[in-house]
């Protein structure tokens, strides 16, 4: 039987769970890919104290440049997360031919373009299923099974931590802090949790998304990304008044004009989606990613977004992907990013300025006679109109501040920051005005 | 550039939808495939009016055998639908060295191991995304994207019909009658709507699904199948005040023993799920299935599972997969069962009798003192307990019959079938007992 030989750079959380899975399913996989799987060399980091159980003691070594300089090796395996070293490594291994399987999305989003079309050049593959919603086979859908269709829009819960964070404020209304602090004990969030909230790691894994579903070359710069920090616990109880949930959301949607100009929408934000929908019902860290394409309507992806096994099942199904193409002599059968890279396009984003939404606002406003008939005054000069309103806490102390919580009809982004500009400028405004978007489509 | 020729069997809704998508997508589907997909012959039958308008009329014949003669093609797209004839057809593409792409779930359940065979001895594909899910990528994501990890269950919503049945039983307090009528109006039930309600048209998917997720040849007919006919809106309706949607459900569980001898639960019929669950907020026509994976955790595919188009973006999606496969020179790249076929194994299926289950269980009793004691009296000299329990109707006319509603502790089928036959003898008893089982693990 042939054997797909494979290096692992990495042996962290994921890298573990590869070793683990590799072995708990060995027969199964080989029965299924027709080869055998062997892990030949696991380079790790010499100052990392656990070791996975699975790991023969002779594989180990903390030398990448000499598993990178081996002959013997179909397949390089990448956890090592992060752009660099990772970069350098998965360069030189599809310089030297070797097939690369990896998770890491800040790579991709990063350098994903060169690194894919060297592989193509090289006629290797470079898969990573796994950089996208964990054990979620949302990379495969793109590429493989909508191929056929035009997608329409991609959103999703793609970051486990937020939502779990999320989740812990709405469902024992906690503040933002202690939440954090609850999901660093569950081991949801790392000692510094910035990746996750504040939305650069969904942004990298939208733009992946988004490269895949409209053939762009996407620069994640140009990716709008707001943290989930100033999302409160009053603004999460509001929310639930008016039947809405909060949730940290990405968003990738074709936004052409009406004068056939292509354009994108790319978004990493939190936003209030409607209770009772799917989307608002994916709790703790799952993700679940929406998919809409012009022939298939909606498709709903969810599952569990991290962890060791969930990951590995995705990097060893890439595994056995890269293998049955080597098995088959069919190395670069499809095209990584779901198109050619003669066919990808430079799609320039929206401003997001020009979009339209339906708004929460939350004021904190001195309770004084006329304060609401101003704060409408400013929105209505500026074509931002009202829905429903609700105010809290009159008749309390006198002198403090009260919420006032409006939700808007569509109105234009542009506009409706130049009216909180001005409304937060009032005397009688106590702090800067709270808002978030409404994802109700 | 190169041509992958089709030639198209069956030109209704589904081959309809095969022709506009190909149409509204060529560009596109020719750039990411790097070849031509095209039409060369499609097969009506003589006695439809209605043709689709992108059907080019010099392509249109009422000949099978003529298409399937013809040495010029390199796909048979077989969206006729039924056993026979489409059967002989799929046959003898296969037997003259053609790939095959079929929607046709009857006919892989029935004849699927025959002719996935036939295809690998003549090296040739044999897709069939569209059959399970319509536009859900489910048949994919078990061959290849979860390909690595040991499957657990299958469970889920995957006939449409039932599902919008059920769903307007709920919403509009409907009887049965009343909402397939409804759904027929609304073009989402047939003439005969029997293979959909009764669960025959799920119980193929089923069959399809579990012998990808657990490797198993399946005899279709020892699916325990049962029929949706027999809830009623007043079931529905306690349903929901205990927390419950009814749902038809179809489900593949891998029920090995502790002894280690390996058995399948194979089962569809109409079951409660607890409200606030994502399977449950599966409203209309959708379809949603939910894997578990060993390694996976839970996972979930929803969407279209019927219509023209969602079915086409699977069909095409498929024929661009074959049409890799042959640009490629890697047919038969993939085993089309998820495992190849010396991997196969025969897996007896679990008598439901020794299943056990929470029980949703409805009495119709004349309401005379003694009455509850006496049902209670039953279900507990079989080990049956009563959970939670509510009466309705006393004070009423007092010839009427009551209705009595108990949740049980989880007990044994063949015990709960025992007692209901007993209690159903008893006198007091007005009409036969209504039962469903409730699926919340």
């Amino acid at each position: 039987m042939r054997e797909i030989r494979v290096g692992l750079l990495g042996c962290g959380i994921v890298g573990g769970g590869v070793l683990r899975l590799l072995e708990l399913h060995q027969k199964s996989i080989e029965a299924r890919l027709g080869g055998r799987i062997v892990i030949k060399s696991v380079v790790a980091r010499d100052d990392a104290k656990d070791r996975p159980a699975e790991l023969p003691r002779e594989l180990l070594s903390f030398d990448p440049d000499a598993l990178l300089a081996r002959d013997d090796l179909d397949v390089i395996v990448e956890v090592i997360g992060g752009v660099e070293p990772a970069g350098t490594f998965v360069r030189r291994a599809i310089e030297s031919g070797r097939n690369v399987v990896t998770a890491n999305k800040a790579l991709l989003a990063a350098r994903g373009h060169e690194l894919i079309e060297l592989a193509e050049q090289r006629g290797v593959d470079l898969y990573f299923e796994a950089a996208v919603g964990g054990g979620i086979p949302i990379i495969r859908t793109l590429r493989e099974a909508v191929a056929s269709d035009r997608i329409v829009s991609v959103r999703g819960i793609v970051n486990g931590t937020s939502n779990y964070v999320l989740t812990r404020m709405r469902d024992e209304s906690m503040g933002f802090d202690d939440a954090i602090a609850a999901a660093q004990k569950a081991g949801f969030a790392e000692a510094d949790p910035s990746l996750d909230v504040d939305g650069g790691d969904a942004a990298h894994k939208l733009t992946i998304l988004a490269t895949l579903a409209f053939g762009a070359r996407i620069d994640p710069r140009s990716v709008m990304t707001e943290s989930i920090r100033p999302v409160g616990a009053i603004d999460i109880a509001f929310a639930r008044r008016f039947g809405y949930v909060v949730k940290q959301l990405a968003i990738a949607r074709d936004a052409t004009d009406d004068a056939g100009r292509r354009a994108l929408d790319l978004r990493v934000h939190p936003a209030l989606v409607r209770d009772g929908t799917v989307l608002a019902s994916i709790g703790g860290s799952l993700n679940a990613i929406y998919l809409e394409g012009q022939a298939l309507g909606p498709c709903l992806l969810a599952g569990h977004g991290a962890g060791a096994l969930p990951t590995a099942v995705s990097v060893v199904s890439d595994i056995i992907d890269v293998g049955r193409n080597l098995l088959a002599d069919a190395s670069g059968r499809v095209p990584q990013r779901a198109f050619p890279t003669e066919a990808l396009a430079d799609i320039p984003v929206r401003d997001p300025g020009e979009l339209i939404f339906r708004y929460y606002l939350r004021f904190t406003a001195h309770d004084r006679p006329g304060v609401l008939a101003r704060i409408a005054g400013v929105l209505g000069a500026f074509d931002v109109s009202i829905e429903q309103m609700v105010q809290e806490g009159r008749g309390e102390a006198e002198d403090r501040p009260v919420a006032v919580v409006m939700l808007t009809h569509p109105a234009r982004e542009r506009d409706v920051r130049r009216a909180l500009k001005e409304i937060d400028g009032l005397a009688s405004i106590a702090e800067p005005t709270r808002w978030l978007r409404i994802e109700d489509r």
